[in-house]
């Protein structure tokens, strides 16, 4: 791509660094900025900023927060024996919408992943572990991505809590609500077949 | 969405205001962000102030420019009489890419669209005619998209010209070269034959 614009170019570069972003989106993105006020252009260029050299992470759950702890963590009606095990902030938000639980998060910031040079120690699992540790927790909820590296890390984690009392589960597989039985692939199907539940407890969450 | 932070919010909002991304996306791309060294945040918000406030545009054609002139208006090799007239920026850099137009542009900014309240004043086109008017231009060929609103400019432009001595043309609209004849629509394939080519002619661009 030939700029005719210095200026253009470099913002087109930067926002092409973006995930998904191509240099043709990327283009389209900055062209509709220009024909936009000043002050958007302004607004969006200091919440970035701001987000980024202001950022604050929950020191009991490493949630991203604004205040030390943040509001889950601090929620005295929350139950804080059971520790819901995630990668990002993402998965907090998708759980809390369902109002379906009760105890706290525990945010990985990743998962391991060899490939990607993350390893256990780029986690927050040693953080978890002394929460282990010091009492704190009876039930652990493995709620990762079911791709190899979120199996990996539910591993890694299930192996390092072998010697204490905590129980562990992870999330259910099966068939999504509402799907149809026919588009479900065969692990996914097998799994939901091996690891049926009473009929009696599937109309409890009705 | 029930966010956890405010700055996370703010910097998703002002990143969902841009054209095709949404809140989710918006996230996905500010948590990239987060993960990335502070540079890269600073460098992006930076890229796209700078040309929102230093942004030029050409004194002659109305491209984006960092000098008052742009490089293609000031090459003393193009020819100054022939005239393409494109919506915007990107429109130049596609046919430059061709190296077929040795021509100048002028760039519109836009289309006639009374849906978005965008009128021919809000256009560059009384520049142009005022070029036409200086005797400056010979041929003028249109090279807007072929929509409704593309047409209507095309059209409003073309009825301002009808008492100068300038030439107008539009860029053949044809099957695609490579495009298969049954995929084709139904009017783009009958313009095309009722504007066939002497066969001698197509010969040439090979």
């Amino acid at each position: 791509m030939e700029f005719s614009s210095k200026l253009l170019e470099n913002a087109v570069v930067e926002m092409s660094q973006l995930p998904g972003i191509g240099k043709r989106t990327a283009l389209r993105l900055v062209l509709h900025l220009l024909r936009q006020p000043e002050s958007q252009t302004a607004h969006l260029a200091k919440a970035l900023v701001n987000l980024r050299t202001e950022i604050n992470f929950c020191k009991n759950c490493h949630n991203i927060s604004d205040t030390e702890i943040c509001e889950i963590c601090a929620n005295p009606r929350r139950d804080k024996k059971l520790v819901c095990v995630v990668e990002d902030v993402r998965d907090v938000m998708a759980i809390e919408n369902t109002s379906q639980f009760k105890g706290l998060y525990h945010v990985l910031g990743g998962k391991i992943s060899p490939m990607d040079g993350i390893g256990p120690s780029q986690l927050t699992i040693e953080s978890l572990l002394n929460k282990v540790k010091a009492g704190e927790i009876t039930e652990i909820i493995f709620a990762l991505s079911s791709t190899m590296e979120g199996d990996t890390t539910n591993f890694y984690i299930y192996k390092q809590l072998e010697n204490t009392n905590v129980q562990t589960s992870t999330i259910a597989r099966g068939i999504g609500v509402g799907d149809e039985l026919e588009y479900a692939d065969e692990i996914t199907l097998g799994r939901s077949i091996v690891n049926r539940v009473p009929f009696e407890n599937s109309l409890k969450n009705q």
